[in-house]
């Protein structure tokens, strides 16, 4: 495979370049005219540390990059922009699997309103993908840190939580586990469908995250290691502690059932299972309502899970009044 | 190794934050102000395919990453800003040799005037950085392609070539290609260390090629693929052919006596090695003076190399006229 034909090939498949882009792949660097401030981020997804090759189509990787990575923007309640990839390729990935990856990726591209405005095509010892996202905003006040929370702020989360860490479970952990379900790779079952496809290919909440800033969010994360660690960084950059109502947290179908064949309880999923790609925010009680409505329109919709106090750390509280322990879910990884 | 504790310690070690950045590593994304216009470019290095770890120290590596970045800014004539880093570890380095390289890259940041504002840390099969840089100029059109060489316009090369190659070959070509230098590592021969220099420690030309963008140069490149290689970009990208003149090329000290050795030609290693990071420059011939003039200003020299034509392609004339042959050079990877 030669890297410039690669590269050539990807170019000519690319969507038209955003307003800001004055000049994309193909030079020394893209020439972008941003306005505004920036938010600027990069994730890295590599083989057998974030995903398995076996599990998922080439198409299917690249979309999950770029949404990993557009998924900061999320919670920064950035309009996304541009972005820029490298793209490490093993010896058993051909230029037809590198098209089709970056396929995928540029999808999303399009659908998020994301340019691909440059990147690096390099050989690698494992399909390794590093992609580096600029959103944009009016002014950096118009940002949300994580930092911002205040005692007496209401905690909201996005969508449904559990679902990509049950879908690891159908792809990958023990048999018992895939009961419910017969041949979930195959199965019509639409719980079973709905799961794997969390997990495989999550969306970034884009125009949620910025319906939540719009409505005065004051602080957000996007939830890719788990409620229970995401919370915690939440709470160490705010200076203040969150408690978490178990019995409220949105949990998506199927996920009790796989967590039960799986010997598992379904909160250990849906606060320590990571990559549902929601957004946990904080903000005034009177602000619930407008931010339920914004985020509604975009298609979405949030959840009360909990409030800000006053000290530090998470509590997620069960139904029973007892704390949930802050263990961790088996990740790859 | 906890990715948290790392990055704790990454963290407290970075110099301060330029002006544009107003929220820098530890939250989901970076917040900046550009102002202007950017330049954004990203740039990978993998263990393997672009360096061996037993050649050089995790500082050198570090460094090197950075600077590869760098020299892409250094061709558009930008202010270098910010830069975001993926650091993928293997097994084998600890968390201490982490630190190492990360400080290698601070020490040339410092150096350059580049924040590093962000980046993600996490395991990989082989020891891998990906920076991506953002550099800054008053507006678009201050930052010059590679697409702007016109007919008439004359070609200069900063500093001198085949540096990179050479050092090469003392670090990994056949045992004799050693022989004029008694231990390369270990020498106190001041050309040898100068070539290994080049190729274990490469510095961007920053100022150099913001001095040739104000001077007027109409096209710019930096030379890590080669002298030969990159020529041909700037010639596709302008819809020109480049006549560069092998008698003018500067060539660093050492460099023929280490081509004699292995018994290769030195303008093989001038015109094919790459990695040299010194700019290729276009620019209208009455702009040479004030483009050597604010060059040397900077601590460099440019050498006029040749012209841009009428036409396509590049050709390299040798001091009898006949055409040096378009072979490249043998890299690593």
């Amino acid at each position: 495979m030669g890297e410039f034909e690669l590269i050539e090939r990807i170019r000519r498949k690319l969507p038209q370049a955003g307003s800001r882009v004055r000049l994309g792949s193909g030079d020394d660097a893209a020439i972008s005219v941003p306005g505004g401030a920036t938010a600027t981020s990069v994730d890295a997804l590599i083989d057998g540390v974030h995903f398995r090759r076996e599990w998922c189509s080439p198409a299917q990787i690249g979309a999950k990059a770029l949404a990993a990575a557009l998924s900061d923007l999320a919670a920064m309640g950035a309009e996304p922009g541009e972005a820029y990839v490298v793209l490490g390729v093993p010896t058993d990935l051909d230029e037809d699997g590198c098209v089709e990856l970056l396929d995928g990726m540029a999808a999303l591209a399009e659908e998020s309103g994301t340019t691909l405005a440059g990147g690096d095509v390099t050989r690698a010892p494992a399909l390794t993908l590093a992609v580096t996202v600029v959103g944009h905003a009016g002014d950096a006040a118009a940002f949300v840190a994580r930092s911002g929370a205040r005692p007496g702020d209401a905690l909201v989360v996005t969508g449904e939580l559990g679902g990509a860490a049950a879908g690891l479970l159908l792809l990958a952990g023990p048999e018992q586990a895939r009961s419910p379900f017969v041949d979930p790779g195959q199965t019509n079952d639409e719980r079973a469908r709905g799961l794997i496809g969390r997990q495989l290919e999550p969306r970034p909440r884009l125009a949620a995250g910025q319906a939540l800033a719009a409505a005065g969010a004051t602080a957000m994360i996007d939830l890719s290691d788990g409620l229970g660690g995401d919370a915690g960084h939440v709470a160490r950059a705010s200076g203040a502690g969150l408690r978490i109502d178990a019995g409220a947290l949105p949990i998506q179908a199927g996920v009790a059932e796989v967590a039960a064949t799986a010997g598992r309880d379904p909160l250990e999923l849906a606060t320590g299972g990571g990559e549902d790609y929601e957004l946990l925010a904080a903000l005034p009680p009177d602000r619930l309502e407008a931010a339920a409505a914004g985020v509604e329109r975009q298609g979405t919709r949030v959840t009360r899970i909990g409030e800000v106090v006053a000290g530090e750390g998470v509590e997620i509280r069960l139904p029973d009044g007892g704390l949930l322990p802050p263990a961790g879910f088996d990740q790859l990884g």
